[in-house]
C-alpha cells in the first residue's frame, strides 16, 4: 500500500452563505459549518485511501468569529496523519473580505475518519507523508491527540500516554 | 440572576433519517448529525439563559455505530455547567429498534455555547445546578474539559491546570 | 397483540423556525408546519404499532396565531385511539416566549395513519388505552370524528352515525 | 371590490417526486404533499384577493393511493368560496401514468386562507362566482363545511347550523 | 410511433420565491431558476416521448429582469421540435404583479433533452407537430440552433450548415 | 481600475452527489449541476470585480456523460474575458474515479455575469488578462460568442459580426 503525501489529499470547497444558513444575528450557524466541514474532510480522507470513509469523531472545533450572510467561505481539508484504519483530517476555514478580496482564517477543525468495507468493517489505509513545516507539526500533534481521545474515552491509562505526559511534566 | 437546574434545560428532538441524510452505505452522515446536535444543543443553552446563543466550540463527538436510513433518532440535550458567559451542553443520541421499540444510545457529544447581545458581545449567564448523579459527574468534568481546551488553544499553561494534572499524576 | 397506553406513544420534537420556513410577514408557513406535524405524528403512530405507517388523512388543523421567525417550536404527538388498522394521532404545538421561556399552545391537529405491510396492504394494530382525563376525552371524540369523515366521504349514511347525531339531536 | 370567477383563481404546479420526498416504501410522504398543496393553494387565494394570505386551516385531506418515487404530480388549486376575509380552496392532485401519460386523480384537499394586512389583521376579500357545475357544488358545500368547523371548534351551537342539520334530519 | 402536437407537451409549474432562493439584493438566484426550468422542461420532454429523459444541453438562457423575493413565478415548457432521439424544449417564465395580477414575461430558455433506455442509451422519439404561429417559428429555428451547436462543438463544418449560412449570407 | 489575471479569479468547489440530486437512473440531475455551476461561476466573477454580480445569461452547457450518485465532483470557474460591465466565465467540471482517483472532465459551461450596484444598475468592471494558452483561446472566443448572442437576441445585424463571419467565410 503506497504512502501518500498530505498535498495529494488537499480538498477545497467554496460556498456562499445563504439566508437559511444563518441565525437571528444574520451569521452562519455553527451546525451548518460543521456539516460542510464533515463533507469536505470526508473527501480528503477518501482521496487518501480511495475507500468509503465514515466519520469516527470530531476532535475539536472552535468558532472564533461570526461569518456573515452572503460571505464567500472557503474550506481546505488535508489529512494530517494516518493510523491503522483511521485518518485525522484538518479543515481550515477562510472568509473573503468582499471589497479587498483578502481572505482571513476564521476556523479550524479536526475530524477523524475510518475507512470501511461494504459491511462497515474497518480496513487498513496507507501511510501519510507530511512535507511542509505545518504538515509536520500537525503530524506530530496527531499522536498526542489520539492518546488524549483514548484517555477521555477511558480506553487508555493516563500513565501510558507518553506523548501527552510531556505536556504536563516536561521531558 | 437566578440559577437554573439542569433539568430545566432538557431539550428533546426526534427525527427520521431521510435518503438525503445518508452515505453510500445507507447510513446517516456524520455531518448531518453534527448539525442536528448543534440545533438542539443551542435550544438547551437558550433555555438556560434566555438569550441569543452562538456555538463556541464542539469539544468531542464520537460516532460509535452507524445509524440506518429510516431510523427514528432522538436527541436529548442538557446544559452540564455554566461558566461566565459560556455553557457546556451534553447531547445524548438514541436510536429506536423498529420492531421492539427499545432505544439504544448511539452517540454522545459536548458542545459549548456563548450568550451574546445584539452586537455579538458576550453576556453573563446564570449558574447551573446539577441534581442527579449523572448531572453531577458531568458538572465536575466540565472544569477539566475547559482547562484542556485552554491548554490545547495555547491559552493556559499546563502547570496551572490543577484539575487536569490529577489525571496524570494522581492526587 | 398487546394494548398500549397513550403515554407510550408520546413523541416530541423541538424545532427552530428558519428564514426559509417563513412567509413575507416573517411567520412560519402553514405548509411547513403541516409537514413537521406529519413526521412527528408518524413517529407516534409507529411507536404504537411498530410497523411502517402511512398518512391516511389530516382531519382538522387550525392555525390560530402566527409563529415568528427564530421561534422555538415544540410538537407533541400522541395516539388518541386505534381502530382496526388505523390510528388517530393528536399533535399539540407549543411556542416558547424567548424571554420568559413560558410556552403557549399555538396549534392542534388531528392526523390519521394506517399500518401497512411491505406491499402497502393494511395490517391490524393494537388497542390504545387512554389514561388521563384529556386522553379519555380525545379517545371518546375519535369515534365521532371517524363517523364524520365517513359521511363526508360518502361512505356512511348520516342516519347510522349514532355518535354524531347526538351532537345535533341531543340524547 | 370586484367579484372574481373561480376560473380566474386556477393555479397549477407540476412536480417530480424526489428520493427525499419518499418513505421507506418508496412513496411520497404525506407531509411533503401537504406542504406542496399549501403553497399552490395560497397562490390561488392570492390570485383571488391580491393580498398577502395566510393558512387558516386544513379542513380535510385524504391520501387514497400511494404516489411512487419519480412520479409526475400535478396540483390544481381553485377558490371554491369567499366569506368575509377568508377563502376556501380546493386542491385536486393528479398523477401521470409514465407510459400512457393518462392522468388519474390521487388526492383532494380543502384549505382555508385569510387575507391579512401588514400587521396580520384580517381584511375583506371579493366574492367568488362559481360557473361550472362542479364549482357550484363546491360553493354550496362550503357553507356546510364552515358551520361544521365552527361547531367542532365550539364556536357555534349545533342547533344554529341550518345547513348541516339537513344532512342528519333531511329537509 | 405517433407524432404529437406541441400543445400536448405543455407543462406548467407555479412557484413562490423563498428567502433561500435569493441573493443579497433580495432577487431570485439565476442558478435556482436554471434548476426549476430544467425540471419542468424535462416533464415536457417526457410528455412528448413517455420515456426517461436526460438533459443534453442548455442552449441559451438570458436573465433580463430581477425577480423579487416572494414573487409568484410561472414556468411554461413546450417541446419545440424533435430530432432522432433529442427534443428541444422552450421554457417561458412569467412573473405576476402582486397587486394587479398582470403577468409579465421575465425569461426564456432553450433546453435539449435526450430519451434514454435503462442503460442510458439513446432511443428514438416521435415527431413534433407545431400548430400555432409561434410554435412554427420555434420549430423552424430549431434546425438552425442545432447546426450552430454542432459547429460550436466542432462536430459540423460551417460550410455544411445550410440553415445558418443564410443568416450571414442571405439566401 | 486595475486589470486582473484569469488566475486570480480561479474558484474551486468540490461536491458529493447525494440521493436527492439524482434522477431515476441514479445520475446527477442536469438542473442541479446548473445551479452548482452558477454559484461557483458567480464567486469567480465576484473575485474579478469585487462587486455584487448577477447572472446575465447561460451561453452554452452540454452534458456529455452521466455523473453517478456518490461521485466526487469538482467545479473550477475562471473569468475568460471582461467587457464593460459583464464577465464571461468558464466552468470546467471534473469527476473522480473512486478507485484510481484519476479525474476526468465531464462538462464545460459558459455563463455571463453583470456587476451591479445596490439598485441593480450595471457598473464597470476591470479588464481581464489571459496568461496561459488556454486562457488566451477562451479570451479570443469570447468576442465571437458575444456577437453570436447579440445576433440571436436580434440586437446585432449579422453583417456587423466581423468575428463570426470568419467562421463561415474564412478570412
Amino acid at each position: 500500500m503506497k504512502a501518500r503525501t498530505a498535498k495529494e489529499t488537499l480538498s477545497i470547497t467554496t460556498k456562499v452563505v445563504l439566508p437559511n444558513d444563518t441565525n437571528t444575528l444574520g451569521n452562519l450557524f455553527g451546525g451548518e459549518l460543521l456539516a460542510w466541514m464533515d463533507v469536505i474532510a470526508s473527501v480528503s480522507a477518501h482521496r487518501h485511501c480511495k475507500r468509503v470513509v465514515v466519520t469516527a469523531s470530531v476532535n475539536n472545533v472552535s468558532f472564533r468569529k461570526p461569518i456573515k450572510h452572503a460571505s464567500i467561505v472557503t474550506l481546505e481539508a488535508k489529512v494530517s496523519r494516518a493510523f491503522n484504519s483511521s485518518m485525522e483530517v484538518f479543515v481550515d476555514v477562510y472568509v473573503e473580505d468582499p471589497v479587498t478580496g483578502k481572505r482571513e482564517k476564521s476556523n479550524e477543525a479536526i475530524y477523524t475518519f475510518v475507512a470501511v468495507d461494504q459491511n462497515g468493517g474497518a480496513i487498513q489505509v496507507p501511510e501519510l507523508i507530511p512535507e511542509t513545516e505545518k504538515e509536520k507539526v500537525r503530524y506530530e500533534g496527531a499522536l498526542r491527540r489520539k492518546q488524549l481521545a483514548l484517555i477521555l474515552a477511558g480506553k487508555m491509562d493516563p500513565s501510558e500516554a507518553t506523548e501527552l505526559k510531556k505536556l504536563f511534566l516536561g521531558d
